[in-house]
């Protein structure tokens, strides 16, 4: 078997995500996974420190493209409406990647250790987007509280987008859940 | 040493927060802990199941009274009306007991494994108020918008409080902090 592998990335991570779904996260190996690849153990870990990885590796550059939408927004917009426009930025990314989200988050919502990571994740991306609004001028607690609610909304619109299954974009739901914060928050 | 011991489990506490400061959480053992509170290893486990426990053991009874809070507001309050109510009442309790939650944050904050576990805490306590939230006839996405965005405001809050030490009391910063959402949300 060759060094390089054509896609092998992604024929791994197809293989790892079948797995998951099929046996369970806690039940796959490596081995298992590099042998459905049609790859070996060691080109698995040219491209990934574990198996846990398959999951999150592309948290990193979700929460790059968030940062650079919250810097790149037009000055005019608030900070709520800018961390909105990173967040549609982000579900329109998600929404290229097809099935991928929603068999991400089955095998995920199946496992305790994978949710906390999860967690640990949304809570690193709102700090994040803090700092990304701090370099805007806006002061504390509005950037906090603009990132922090964001995050919330954007959760809930990711589950509702799965559950509907069909019908509404993600980019969809997270504008029209944004309006619906805005009504509840100004009806108390 | 007899088997009962004048308030055991908050001499315990009080030692273990003494120790978890001045050495930090992972370098103090159970029976570091029970040997400052002049009692025995056996006594510790009476009332706790392992050191973590010693700053978590509240968070079932601050979950029990942020629902009943929510379960008995007015029914005349819209969903983020309730939410706040209840987390008054939670900062209420919490002011209550004064140095406490300042000292238990400074040590959750010096340690990435118990800040995991205060973030799964919080994720529970967002899925409990949205709970309360549908029994009494809110729907979602409605009650999860309230309950998770009532949750970030509640750490911002108490981040908040904390930092200011002194000056406005929690409840206060919690109203402050719920007026902010509002204004941030309208103005976009």
């Amino acid at each position: 078997m060759g060094r390089w592998e054509p896609n092998a990335q992604g024929r791994l991570e197809q293989a790892a995500m079948e797995l998951y779904v099929e046996r369970g996260f806690d039940q796959t190996t490596v081995a298992e996974i590099a042998k459905r690849a049609g790859l070996t153990e060691r080109t698995f870990f040219r491209h990934f420190s574990d198996k846990r990885e398959v999951l999150f590796w592309g948290a990193s550059s979700l929460q790059e493209l968030m940062v650079d939408a919250v810097t790149n927004a037009p000055s005019s917009l608030g900070p709520i409406a800018t961390i909105a426009s990173a967040l549609e930025a982000a579900g329109a990314l998600l929404e290229q990647r097809r099935e991928y989200p929603r068999l991400r988050q089955t095998i995920i919502d199946a496992n305790p250790e994978l949710q906390e990571r999860e967690l640990i994740k949304l809570a690193s991306l709102a700090v994040a987007m803090t700092d990304a609004l701090h370099q805007r001028g806006v002061g504390d607690p509005t950037a906090r509280l603009a990132a922090e609610t964001g995050i919330a909304v954007f959760r809930i619109a990711f589950d509702r987008w799965i559950s509907e299954d069909g019908g509404r974009s993600l980019c969809q739901i997270i504008r029209a859940s944004f309006g619906e914060l805005k009504e509840m928050t100004a009806s108390g």
